[in-house]
């Protein structure tokens, strides 16, 4: 075995997840994660912890979800309706998934599937029903110490457009940092956004088209999101700083390519008045993008704004878990907002989804807090070659 | 996908563990067995069943007991102590496994590994330990409606020592048969089990020791195995009869080789004296039998004696799901007993382990109940051939 999958093994367990003895892990492997979950499986034998394993198969799932859908469609012939609303399927209550969730302490997710499109034909209809059916699995698997990281797969090396040795390499690069040190950098961004109150982010560029949003963050808290539950941080690779913006108003352009459903949607434009979206374009998977505004009322309103700080992450592979995280990039997205980000009691946005959008920041760009400028073309303000 | 695999998916969720709509079902998925848990995710869609799914992988419970060993040995050695009993580890309590088969109604376990001897070199107090500690979680798992079935795949084609073809065959051959029309011969069988009170065992050879055993049977209910629930029986195949003795005296040699914790064991001897093994021995693995005796006090006492009746398995293929099925055998198993198998209200043999050893009885061989010989040679007194 790559002696990094017992390193990143070692990095989920002690420095994201923080695991203590007696602690009762759950732990889902993806299809062909199998060899990052052995690793993980020891590391919790010697930290003294009990452990769950789940198959997250995704391949597993679309075939629930299609035996559903068929079931479904038999159901509505024999009973001679052409209503296409009544060809959602109806899912029983998730009480087994929500039973274990509720006895766990620590959530540990390692993703890495065989088919990025796995689930490509599945209904959107189906997809919506099936996530409203699961919230409460959703919010009772976010109660507990949870972090998400994948295995380096051919498959997702496929997605990066990469070569299977060059995609290890770009996977551990990020994965296997200095976090305590990247954790510090990330702590003055957060300065500058917890004492903040409106957020502006511009850009001006001749191929397409102009951002310029602005929403409000008073009295939310950003995350200095170091890749542990420490920080209220929950994905590896990490090295973001997020809050949870409110009250959007404006357009903003996202010229970073993303898969939404297993479908490719790229140059997404969204215009915002009074917090929702109230007009939305994309160049390609329009439709996708539309399902997602369409699950709940929050699905329409942002749930966060992410600026990506990870330097170590040097190009976009068409994941959200690195993506994001890239230095000179901006994301939105719509959907639930982090608990970590609102003040005690108070509650965010709400919705059964959280899809994230990114903007290019690196060029023709200012990032406005309260009027100033925090970082234009990419550089912050504290860092050498910055220009107000 | 071959076609068999839907096949045997309907049956698993039809025929054997009677999922109706609104089920809550958990489903382990071993490293291999993907294809199978594929069809058997979009059966239970179909019928309308909810869905948690596991990884059932030896070599993750191999890692993390390693894990558990090493962890176990630093503190020894820190602790300077040097008493070898001190070396077992401790687990915790497993707490979320239970949760999740409590609040489930279906188990449904598909074998199928990479590996049959993947954990080889976890030491028997490890094993012994762990087994213990989840003892609370294997009953919480009894009782759902259980049924374990295996996936074909090339370690278990290995393991029998066939072609990976032959053996998807040969497994296909045991699994898809006319179970209704099985299950009305066997009838017969329970009928007189039900009936007797004490069950004799008798084979006579030259190339092997003796068998003469006889065990009580009054007030037991034995199981006409029809690889369903709704007969309390829970494997897939299946096509045996078994009920639970107790105070057996004799002794008993059991011909057919097994694997007991990834050790081969070959030519098992057992001598009971007022229902409890006092003497053992084996040609190859007896220290893998002896751990299994020295489990508990009830490892030392019989938990099932069964009938094999499934003519359609026709060679052993060191696999106790097909081998103890199989026509002309009969088979013992020291350590828990079936509760189907008791008066209500009644406890049987209690233990962590349930181990089955297997004796030929094609030739040279009689079972007789209160002194009436049930089948001789192989061949049951209602078949035509039989000779009293």
């Amino acid at each position: 075995m790559d002696e990094r999958v017992r390193e990143h093994a070692d990095v989920l367990v002690d420095w994201s997840a923080r695991v203590d003895p007696g602690d009762h892990v759950v732990v889902s492997v993806a299809e062909d994660a199998h060899d990052l979950g052995v690793a993980v499986a020891e590391a919790l034998g010697e930290r003294g912890a009990a452990v769950t394993t789940l198959y997250g198969s995704e391949e597993m799932t679309r075939a629930y979800l299609k035996g559903s859908e068929a079931a479904t469609e038999n159901a509505r012939d024999e009973d001679g309706l052409d209503d296409p609303d009544s060809a959602a399927p109806g899912f029983p209550d998730p009480a087994v998934d929500r039973a274990l969730f509720e006895a766990a302490d620590v959530y540990l997710r390692l993703g890495g599937g065989r088919n990025t499109a796995a689930t490509a034909d599945v209904g959107r209809r189906t997809r919506r029903a099936y996530a409203r059916t699961r919230q409460g699995v959703r919010e009772a698997r976010m109660d507990t110490d949870w972090v998400s990281t994948v295995h380096p797969t051919r498959s997702l090396a496929q997605q990066a457009g990469m070569a299977y040795g060059e995609y290890r390499d770009f996977v551990y690069d990020a994965v296997l940092r200095d976090w305590e040190a990247l954790a510090g950098e990330m702590a003055e961004m957060k300065r500058v956004l917890d004492s903040g109150e409106e957020v502006r982010l511009r850009t001006e560029r001749e191929d397409a088209p102009d951002t310029d949003v602005t929403m409000s963050i008073a009295g939310r808290t950003a995350v200095n999101s170091a890749a542990s539950v420490a920080y209220d941080s929950h994905n590896l690779p990490s090295g973001e700083v997020f809050t949870a913006p409110y009250d959007a108003e404006g357009e903003v352009f996202f010229d970073v390519p993303m898969t939404i459903d297993a479908t490719r949607v790229r140059n997404v434009r969204l215009v915002f008045e009074a917090g929702e979206v109230v007009e939305f374009a994309a160049d390609s998977g329009e439709e996708a993008l539309e399902s997602v505004l369409e699950t709940d009322p929050g699905a329409r309103r942002l749930g966060e704004l992410g600026i990506g700080m990870n330097r170590g992450i040097d190009r976009f592979t068409d994941s959200i878990l690195f993506d994001e995280k890239m230095g000179d990039t901006v994301h939105l997205a719509v959907g639930r907002a982090y608990d970590a980000c609102l003040p005690d009691g108070e509650c965010g946005n709400e919705s059964a989804v959280h899809v994230d959008m990114i903007s290019d920041v690196s060029a023709n760009s200012r990032l406005e807090i309260d009027g100033e400028v925090v970082q234009r073309n990419g550089t912050f303000r504290w860092e050498d070659g910055f220009e107000a």
